[in-house]
């Protein structure tokens, strides 16, 4: 149970969501940038799998769940494919630019200043622009927020992973920007 | 000098608002909702301190700098107040209900899991609303993002303090949403 009354049971960020919705707006619209918006050399599949990889590294259930399940959508593969990556991208079988921006994303969650230039030397060396490098660093930083936001405030969350599967595709239809926490 | 190119010589959170001005406009939303919004039981100081403790705690010059002249511009006290806060809320001098709010912050900081029911209760038990429980830890985790995108990136920051708190009071009556990287 959360540890405030949020006047509503929805879980994880779309209770916090409708208990304040003149802060929702703008955290929706920072995730519709981030992770869903078509203008960006990275997939949707690609940031989606960024922002699982961080909400996992800090123990997020809630979001590692929404976030992998987006990220299985739009990449079309099995749940253990995105849970290899939560364990260890260098073995997942993903492009050697994305394991050097989850590199990056790894250090963003430690902090800021854990982020090296070399990581950033060698995630360009493997193709990746800056504008991605941005995007990379800012969406860990996101889920650093939105994480803590879910877990520190004790919102509960489905432990029937399939629930947030099933959901993932009218997410994707509608991205987040018009996310009612109400729905 | 920042891990890509910015295109600009602007310090801090601003060089990374020039360069991506489509992500700083949320960013600059949350932060005028959390931080200047009139419509708070919480102080403009108040909040600017559990900002200003957070980045501290994340050891975040920039934001430290930025957000420390804030609270002392709306306190009106002095740079040593500030950082007593910093180094020690439990002596700092202010009140119960305050110290209640950083302790809180201070585990968002250290993750979302770290924040206890003990502390929430005490909270409450000192005064603190539920409304106020709520942005203290959107407060603090919104600054776990702002810190590690500034950082992440390696931006610079000046490192005369006085610089930021002959800006503060501008700042104050500009607020965030009106940011323009570009000033």
């Amino acid at each position: 149970m959360a540890l405030i009354d949020l006047g509503n049971d929805l879980p994880g960020i779309r209770g916090l969501m409708a208990y304040s919705p003149d802060t929702a707006a703008p955290l929706n619209e920072l995730a519709e940038l981030l992770l869903h918006s078509q203008d960006n050399s990275l997939s949707r599949g690609e940031r989606e799998l960024i922002a699982t990889y961080v909400s996992s590294l800090n123990d997020c259930f809630f979001c590692a769940q929404v976030h992998g399940a987006m990220a299985q959508h739009y990449l079309q593969c099995s749940m253990e494919a995105i849970d290899a990556v939560k364990l260890d991208p260098a073995s997942a079988g993903i492009s050697p630019k994305l394991q050097s921006l989850l590199a990056i994303a790894a250090s963003v969650q430690q902090g800021g200043k854990a982020v090296t230039a070399t990581q950033v030397d060698n995630a360009k060396q493997l193709g990746a622009t800056d504008k991605e490098i941005h995007d990379t660093v800012l969406i860990a930083a996101a889920f650093c927020m939105f994480n803590r936001y879910v877990d520190g405030l004790h919102t509960w969350a489905p432990q029937d992973r399939q629930l947030y599967i099933q959901r993932a595709s009218m997410r994707a239809a509608e991205g987040y920007a018009a996310s009612s926490p109400h729905r």
